[in-house]
């Protein structure tokens, strides 16, 4: 085969086949395909698109070029959970250990933030000592005694995903569902997943702006799921505000631990009650997904979900006591409150806008290399539809320079807008693809 | 700048602005361009086009790229002529020497040949001794003096058109009419043409298969001349069988030595003077093209259009004797007759397909690095509707190899289609384009 051929084809609206495509793949994970010509394919890709057979094909190719999990020696069911990423999204910490504590292990290796979206591993190392790095066996072992783990990169998953989005990323060739759906497919596949709950966020704070394009994401998702066998459910859900109210990596966690503990904000609880039920209907732990949510109130009201979080804080070196404390857990020098600038009712949060004014504050990486301050991040009880009063509090800063804080309160401001009008609260979600 | 900006803005089917198209082409040839971001942005114009506009500043942002040269000291107006190239095109042989001695200086730098299309420089290189490399002083010298020079790159022109042709050629987007456009035109812009004549072919031996698409290029580099103050004419000719009777280097030189002693085929003799005739009236130096082709065939019937073509030979280091005795150019050891394999009437001549036949018989270069043989080739005296007995002589093999002659008449009987039927001769010229 001559990769020039491919291109062409490509160029030409026609569908590639599937060896084309296995071709391709195997070609480019051995660093045999020049940088050039994968970027006139992802053009190509990104201008006439792919079938749903071509984008299978692709996304099993990537799933098989490094490393392909088997866990069921640890579990005999492994479901796994992917969201799109957003603003305050701390579903993992609450999620897992919830489904966790129903009986259904889940192992689950995570990447870091980077941009507006933060990640969880940068979240978890707010926990003294806690690691993310550890062999596969450990994993396993883990996975096996816990039932839940927080991994980094222990594997090497469809590295060809990460030579391809390296190049996306320069080349104009991000924004392409066909290639959006195999890069987060492929990692699932590779990690092992038997059955797949896909969170696809909506809005202002999401990569997907509008919910016709995140329920098209999904679409292709939850197909790529059934052709590769693998169960695959997609909940559509609303990122057009911070997800909760905390955003910064500690404040996250005392979040999720405040939720786990029976409190949280609603939306927040909502939200992971709703994911972690879908995951059990998946694992075939629950009849309807009713009897779902009722397991999963169950184990956080009594505190065996808090319990495998400590559990699995410990085991990855963390200390156990900011579970218990999470005023243990780094905090600010300076905390401001947040006054409403005006008396109105809050019409719409650019919500990716808050992210960054989050990083600006240390609270992310605007580069891979950028240190993360754990402790800085707003706590934002606001929300689209919410009445305030001029002078009113909204909310706190956290911050560890005065510039950086006054920068971020006026980036903050800036990205909420005011009306004398009604405003209807959000939904939580848009609707289930599966 | 940004080039994932530009790239985006193209992928998405806008039109890029005169600045960011410099800033492109400048980036370019300083080397601050990755391959990849450019290959990305060549599948994005090949696949989303680009407007008019767009293209004249690709051609002056390319043919600004170098050198630019001004002739006007030695000549006081040029004409250039180009050929999107053909089998048997050996027709700047004859025409540039018949433009000269009508008192109209040509100075013409050429490139190699490389697959189907022979290069005219290899032609010239059957006289003992030519050169086409020279310093441009002697170039501007050679035209002031004789009017005539056949040049190799005596100056950088338009090297951003190389860069973009080397990822073209392995990116799948050769066939983009305004990245075709433009590398023609930015070359003829640099070389100092004060007008232009091109010579656009169609069919099974040319780039553009069908007239359409090649009518479609030629009105587009038309366009891109006037925009840039250059007079230019197009003419849509033939390609849908070889130019003439010779095919192969030496043989194609002897043919046009003929021609221009008044011999030659009638078609190749009739391509000539209606080419040199448009190039008359560009320089002004006749009232219509009747009157032109007048001028042209005068030239011919005195003898001084071969002086002139004699003393651009001699004066670029080439044996004079070689243009008044052909005999002592190139001859191969072996010539055998063509037989027709039936009696019948030529349909179709597959003409790319005898051009390689060409190619194999060492005639051309299948990589950059090949050495050519300047003897070998083929005289084909058949053309579309002509009628043959079964075992009739059409022409004669030429070859210094007996496995490669074999191999070279297959090639040959093989591209060429026989009916029962009447077949009407092909037209010489599909028209003019102004």
């Amino acid at each position: 085969m001559r990769m020039v051929d491919i291109i062409e084809k490509k160029r030409d609206g026609r569908d590639l086949t599937t060896d084309e495509i296995t071709w391709f793949i195997h070609e480019l994970t051995a660093e045999r395909i020049p940088d050039y010509q994968t970027a006139a394919l992802l053009m190509a890709i990104f201008l006439r698109g792919m079938s749903r057979r071509e984008t299978v094909d692709l996304t099993l190719a990537i799933a098989r070029s490094g490393d392909q999990l088997d866990l069921h020696d640890v579990a005999p069911f492994v479901v796994d959970k992917h969201s799109s990423g957003g603003v305050g999204d701390k579903t993992t910490l609450v999620v897992q250990p919830l489904v966790a504590a129903c009986g259904v292990p889940v192992g689950k290796m995570s990447g870091r933030g980077l941009g507006s979206s933060g990640g969880t591993l940068d979240k978890m190392e707010s926990f003294t000592g806690w690691s993310s790095a550890m062999p596969l066996a450990q994993f396993k072992r883990q996975l096996a005694e816990i039932g839940l783990v927080l991994a980094g990169q222990t594997a090497v998953l469809a590295p060809a995903d990460g030579k391809l989005y390296a190049l996306r990323d320069v080349t104009g060739t991000v924004a392409s569902t066909p290639l959006i759906a195999a890069s987060i497919m492929s990692k699932k596949l590779a990690a092992g997943a038997d059955a797949i709950l896909l969170d696809v966020k909506t809005g202002s704070g999401a990569f997907m702006p509008t919910v016709e394009s995140a329920r098209e994401l999904a679409r292709i998702m939850v197909d790529i799921g059934a052709d590769a066998g693998r169960k695959t459910v997609a909940l559509i859900s609303d990122m057009n505000q911070p997800l909760g109210h905390a955003i910064g990596n500690a404040l996250e966690v005392k979040e999720a631990i405040a939720t786990l503990q029976g409190g949280g904000p609603a939306d927040f609880w909502a939200h992971c009650r709703e994911v972690a039920a879908h995951m059990l209907l998946l694992a075939g732990k629950a009849s309807d997904l009713d009897a779902a949510k009722t397991m999963v109130t169950e184990v956080r009201n009594d505190g065996r979900a808090l319990q495998k979080f400590r559990d699995m804080v410990t085991a990855q070196g963390g200390d156990g006591r900011q579970v218990d404390n999470p005023d243990l857990l780094p905090q600010a020098q300076l905390v401001e409150p947040i006054h409403a600038p005006q008396t109105g009712t809050i019409a719409t949060i650019d919500t990716a806008a808050v992210g960054w004014a989050a990083v600006h504050l240390g609270g992310g990486r605007l580069v891979k290399s950028d240190q993360i301050d754990h402790a800085v991040g707003f706590i934002l009880r606001a929300k689209v539809g919410d009445h305030f009063a001029a002078g009113e509090t909204m909310g706190e800063i956290h911050a560890n320079d005065a510039t950086k804080l006054a920068q971020a309160r006026q980036e903050l401001l800036t990205a909420i807008q005011w009306t004398g009008e009604t405003v209807r609260p959000l939904p939580h979600f848009y609707g289930t693809i599966s």
